[in-house]
């Protein structure tokens, strides 16, 4: 059984297909907010403490950490910064963290102070990329994302991206890191602009599983990108990947409406043990919460389902 | 390809692996309905001719029909009855419909003066229900949805309730019918009583769509059984089930949040062709409607789905 293990300073989680879907909290990432960009090169950590708190309270598992904040010269910036970061957010909450870069030496730099045992955010199949973090992964005995892309880009075939993933676990192994360590992310396509996206991926996360054994994991929101009423894509994106072998994915916990399809899929993928999670969670739901769980409530829980259908009569009567 | 065609007087509708899923309303249906049955007993349909066009205006693709007012004698009373709600049913709306009863007699009378091509719901693998069932469905040329329970009673083990579906499709076949006309219900416990019931059913729909190559159903709430907040244990398990190969479901389309699932595992599994009935249903949604698509909006639909995430934007960048 594959089992990725990921730890912060106190707690230690296992990434695998007998788990609980985990939720790696997307938002401490500069990219494409700029007012979080400013306040993070002044020095002003606010909105990184507030999203680290209510990701964690929403029921994130682990947290993304990227201090990514400009285009212009990385390498002189981001290093530093990803440092500082990383120590606030360690310092703040307790669940393990993604270290999140495109910037090798930021990695490095995030490694050496980082406390248990964080998961690398990533690597690709780039050469020099593999021959940049590869060590790093081995020297500090951590696990890593593994996007299947490569110097060719990005591919539209799933053969390719699978190709890919192969590539990157054989190098891994030439480092001396297990397959359990790589959690390939096979990158999911906007579903608005490629109509076959859903089930490439699906497909992808059986084969990743099958024959490549690996976890996996997905930026999750890139389905939906371009419709209306994108978290209702997500939500039910979230169970057809989960029943399809995915054991992780980058997303937003605070979003209610996905955050119950990742509790309702851990339940019927049986990794919510006595459905405990799901009735803790949504033992006082008011439907009109706009899929919110409301603190407090009237409604009898065994009557929030409504009347029942006929088919369930006869199953009682059979 | 795996086609079970189904029709009303105007209007043809496939269920098929390649074909949106087939939502049958299973509101027409006096069992545990004790006002209802007490209306249907004295003729009056009005509570059926609103559950028919409430059903079809929510996006049902067919209609259960199934007038089992009663335990006692139900040979007395239900064929006539039956055929009295069929031919209400099939006057007010023009999606196909499924004709539901335990009595023999009574399916007969409905098949009789049923328009198009409707659904039998339904045999079991009882020899005496094969026996009763399968010759209507071959002299009437009707598709029939088979459920897998014989003699012993529902099994708790997957293998025996495969094992039983294929007993059906044998004898079906001996009797000239089709496997594209059996429509298996695979049968679904509630994983609140029996933690393995997701697992279970999605290994059995793709058994019985990779060797058995037929289209399959089920009472889909009898999963939320039990527990608190039945709608998002519903709207989780339907993506799992269209993931893993089901191809329709007796259920309530009056549910905005089971809907909304349908709609999106369509579109994640391609059935929605450019997405049109995603963006057609939900261009104008409000988060704030608690699910339901609201009918006046104010927010453009490209902002619906709220600030993207990090991994969205390093796609871009890649």
């Amino acid at each position: 059984m594959t089992r990725t293990v990921v730890a912060s300073a106190t707690r230690e989680i296992i990434i695998g297909f007998d788990q609980p879907f985990c939720v790696i909290g997307e938002r401490i990432n500069p990219t494409g907010r700029k007012k979080l960009a400013a306040e993070m090169v002044e020095g002003n950590f606010d909105t990184v403490r507030k999203d680290a708190l209510e990701q964690v309270a929403a029921g994130a598992t682990m947290l993304d950490v990227n201090a990514g904040v400009t285009a212009v010269d990385p390498n002189a910036t981001e290093p530093a910064l990803l440092v500082q970061t990383l120590q606030i957010v360690q310092e703040l909450v307790d669940v393990p963290l993604s270290i999140d870069s495109s910037v090798s030496a930021a990695i490095e730099a995030a490694l050496k102070v980082a406390k248990g045992r964080p998961l690398v955010n990533s690597v690709t199949g780039e050469m020099e990329k593999l021959e940049a973090i590869l060590p790093l992964c081995k020297k500090y005995d951590v696990p890593v994302v593994a996007i299947s892309n490569d110097e060719t880009g990005i591919s539209e075939d799933p053969d390719v991206r699978f190709a890919v993933a192969k590539k990157i676990v054989e190098h891994a192994a030439d480092y001396g890191i297990k397959p359990e360590d790589i959690v390939v992310d096979p990158l999911v396509m906007p579903i608005g602009a490629m109509g076959t996206a859903g089930k490439q991926v699906f497909a992808l996360l059986r084969r990743l599983r099958e024959e490549l054994k690996v976890n996996t994991t997905c930026g999750l929101s890139n389905i939906s990108f371009g419709l209306p009423h994108r978290h209702g894509i997500n939500a039910g994106f979230i169970p057809m990947v989960i029943g399809a072998g995915m054991t992780s994915a980058i997303m937003n916990p605070c979003r209610p409406q996905e955050m119950e399809a990742v509790r309702a899929a851990n339940v019927l993928n049986g990794t919510d043990p006595d459905c405990m999670n799901w009735i803790r969670t949504y033992k006082d739901y008011q439907p009109n919460a706009a899929g919110a769980p409301a603190s407090v409530s009237a409604a009898p829980a065994g009557r929030a389902g409504g009347r029942r259908g006929g088919r369930e009569a006869r199953l009682s009567r059979g």
